[in-house]
């Protein structure tokens, strides 16, 4: 999970407080490597490229990269292979290369030492804009990333996030999403080589109206949400602060992945992309799994809200005026998780963030 | 300058703390300009590679790269561009990718708005090491990076850095770094397209003997010796702990840098490159053309020793005893610098850390 994470990130091994992406990871392994089966990697010299877009410090997919290079070096035992990690310019790139060079003291081996004639680069651009030259790329992967709008196009007025929003404020957050997956699509199109795929495990809503954190028991944004209107009732924050309390998110559905597919006259169509795949599927929440083996409520607190707290922290703190002081800032922060954690511990069988996600395949034609 | 500087990089901005390292680049601007006047960069539709190795958070090189960039687009304006920035693992590149994408708040403009089409990549990989694909690289440049060795062969016994070093430790350095320098060109050389160019500016020892804070009045590195040995003596660091003291740097001589391309059998020439151009240059310490405009010695001292510890603080923290407490070895390492600062004010006319530097053009058949 990329992004926004700041506070989080520069301390710590980011991947390990969202160990549930890598099984979301695992789960679209099989794609990745069919992507790969499919790749006519006999008949070009130049290094085959694969890119975790929205990669965070490279944790959740260090095996996944392992299987891939594996998979092409056995079709091919001398191919150059380029592996391009992106995210946003101020994600945890020391990390990142930490990790892959096994500079950072980590459980966690990296693959780079198992093979030869290979070259791990990094960009810093969003997938909002082209983040490498015109047609080098083989193939695009990313994990739990693109559901973060380029911006905010509204605060929605009685929600904190897109899932509960409606009226004005969806359309316009909908209006968005819809520019922001066609402007993603137009960018790899141009990025991909010609028979290059993409394949992409993104948060969405699925057929049974299922999202992250809304499977069984109670709803996780609707948590988020009505902790921070008891504060604002009780005038611990202001109104203007609960409003900007909106995280730049959507989740699509199938039909909106599908829509810009849809039409042979459309741009994404003209630009060569064809969606091959399309599959939803449900994540059990890790940190769930492992209460329901041990029982201890205490520990499934302290590691289930922390997990929230990687991806939606930022956005929080960012929402509460700069009329306050950081610390006066925290504290309330800190005050909303441990409320959540009072809410968790109070029926901790109703709490679970699964994990919900659509499975891409796209081709370049 | 890069490497080695971990706990210097990690806070505020370092190419602010180097600013000598940009006069040094500036310097080296004309030579990489007629590199790129050289390139044939009308018959080639891949994009354009121009790589800084060793770039720090590149914030030295900020201006050249956006000269580079502007002088392909003179001649080539739709020629997409990568540029790409190397170092080892442990660089900060998050302070990189800050300033590149105009992120970290800096008074350094990015060039990276000015123009489109251009991706900037990072790696993590030495130069002793293969950092991108084969035939991939136009253009590579190098500042004040290349004295840093794979590793130390030998303490030395009796100094801090070769430049003291006689007898059989020195042998042993040359001998390292005579293969290291070799061992650099020929990754170099399998980089490079047929006509590429490697601009360096490498610390070294010129015709007359002088070398980076050698070059009038007291010697630099024989102070760092000096001021160790009064520790030693004073049985305030033990006699291990000095000798780890050692730098493992080497600054090659023009005789140095020019043996691998001396004889056409030779495996640097085998693999195609050969010598362009060699010329040293003394690029004048800022902080004491600073203090012979202001005359305050405290300021001079306050902006001198900091640029000294960026890049020798690890090596003599690092040489400290494990069996110390960080508190401990950080407090002798403060009264190692403090101790300077104190040389530096008892006959400031005599401190300077000139940079001397063999600027060296390098073509690839």
């Amino acid at each position: 999970m990329s992004s926004q994470a700041d506070n989080v990130t520069m301390t710590g091994e980011y991947w390990l407080a969202v160990k549930g992406t890598m099984d979301v990871i695992a789960a679209a392994a099989p794609m990745v490597l069919d992507a790969v089966a499919a790749t006519d990697l006999e008949h070009d010299d130049s290094a085959f490229c694969f890119s975790d877009m929205g990669c965070a410090d490279g944790g959740s997919s260090m095996s996944l990269v392992r299987s891939v290079i594996g998979a092409v070096r056995e079709r091919c035992p001398s191919r150059q292979i380029t592996i391009l990690y992106t995210d946003q310019p101020r994600n945890n790139y020391n990390a990142l290369f930490r990790l892959v060079h096994d500079a950072a003291g980590s459980s966690l081996k990296s693959y780079k030492d198992e093979f030869d004639r290979l070259y791990v680069h990094a960009a810093g651009t969003s997938f909002y804009e082209q983040m490498m030259p015109d047609q080098t790329l083989d193939l695009g992967f990313s994990s739990t990333a693109m559901h973060w709008l380029r911006g905010k196009p509204v605060d929605i007025p009685d929600h904190v996030h897109a899932v509960g929003a409606s009226g004005d404020a969806l359309r316009r957050i909908q209006a968005q999403a819809s520019r922001d997956w066609e402007l993603n699509l137009l960018n790899r199109a141009r990025e991909m080589k010609p028979g290059a795929r993409l394949v992409l495990a993104n948060f969405c809503r699925d057929e049974q109206g299922r999202y992250l954190g809304n499977t069984v028991g109670v709803n996780m944004f609707a948590t988020f949400n009505e902790l921070w209107l008891e504060k604002l009732e009780r005038n611990e924050i202001r109104a203007d602060e609960y409003e900007r309390m909106t995280l730049p998110q959507y989740y699509n559905d199938v039909d909106e992945f599908s829509a810009p597919f849809s039409d042979s006259s459309s741009a994404v169509r003209s630009a060569g992309l064809v969606l091959e795949h399309m599959e939803t599927k449900v994540v059990e929440c890790p940190y769930r799994a492992d209460f329901d083996r041990h029982g201890d409520v205490e520990q499934f607190v302290e590691s289930y809200v922390p997990t929230l707290r990687t991806w939606s922290e930022s956005t929080f703190f960012g929402a509460l005026s700069v009329e306050r002081s950081a610390e006066e800032r925290q504290t309330l922060v800190d005050e909303f998780y441990a409320a959540y954690g009072d809410r968790v511990r109070s029926d901790p069988s109703a709490h679970r963030m699964d994990y919900v996600h659509a499975y891409i395949k796209v081709a370049k034609n």
